[in-house]
């Protein structure tokens, strides 16, 4: 039977959606070809098709989470303080769904650290999400909402506190529930205010 | 010849630097029997007289990481906020030995992820960190120095800044030198303290 375009774009999503449950279940630690295939209902010959190398395979998951997290949906919010908490809001693990693809990125680290062009790679992701964090930082403080101070070092400080509220509530699911999460974004927030307590 | 015991202390040792520095190099994705036996020179069933399997060589690693960082030196501090600092310092990655074992932490994130056991582990590790924290933030609150509110969610949104500082560090060490990490630490305590800018 004669492959169409159809079959083979249907192939790669099934691949996709392969290597994804690799990750959510394993992390990178538990990415393997042999693992993929396994997952496919296939053999590792065929997989070998889509990934010659195993770094291949790792770039391909890598790529794959970043074009999952973009597409994931974002909360719409009002400008000023608002708009920063949606935007911290939607990094935290708050749902199953966003919990899962938090755990994929923490794994990721260990990747990344271990090679100097991933390593690259995460950097300058990282850095965007900075800058974006930056942007609606100066918003807030030109509203008033926010006092005054580098809006560089507070969106830098404000990406520090979500990944690591990040990876307390992967280590630990008990102790910080969403409303838990919420609470303590809410007081990191209520600290860059100006005028506390009045 | 036969084996004394300082012998076999010697070897022990021996095959803790090994573990440690395949750590360094490759975190807890590169750790196997077989670059272990390549560090110590020896043949991987030289290495099963240690480690029956590699469940019993990540077991063995993690626990040389809690050792590790237990019996690290401490910066001395008066009370109050200066001893919040420097327990905050202390887990920064300010130096190459503080970088190299923040390095191994984040590595073993994905591990812990993996396995139940070893999260619960690991989530019981922090617990015990932000504990330490919260008593010298009530010592700091009583002394004025911080304003009042709950020390469990200072500890626990103070742990998480730390952390995240710690991968956004590891992840791009040119944004973030030691003197940079030091001012987003101090801001951050800044935003604790009572009666800001007055």
């Amino acid at each position: 039977m004669p492959r169409t375009k159809g079959d083979h774009e249907a192939r790669r999503r099934d691949v996709s959606e392969a290597v994804w449950r690799v990750l959510a279940a394993h992390g990178f630690g538990g990415l393997t070809m042999r693992a993929v295939a396994a997952e496919l209902g296939a053999t590792t010959g065929l997989l070998t098709h889509y990934f010659r190398t195993k770094g291949d395979l790792v770039a391909y998951a890598l790529d794959l989470l970043e074009r999952r997290t973009e597409a994931r949906p974002r909360r719409a919010a009002g400008p000023g303080t608002s708009a920063v908490r949606a935007a911290l809001l939607d990094i935290l693990p708050l749902t199953p769904e966003a919990t899962g693809s938090n755990r994929i990125w923490v794994s990721s680290w260990d990747t990344a650290l271990a090679d100097p062009g991933l390593r690259a790679d995460h950097a300058r992701k990282y850095a965007r999400g900075r800058d974006k964090l930056r942007d609606l930082i100066v918003e807030a403080q030109r509203l008033g909402e926010l006092s005054p101070g580098d809006p560089d070092r507070i969106a830098a400080g404000a990406q520090a506190f979500a990944l690591g509220l990040v990876v307390q509530a992967l280590l630990d699911a008990p102790a910080f529930p969403p409303r838990r999460q919420i609470e303590l974004l809410d007081d990191h927030l209520a600290a860059l205010a100006p005028a506390r307590g009045g």
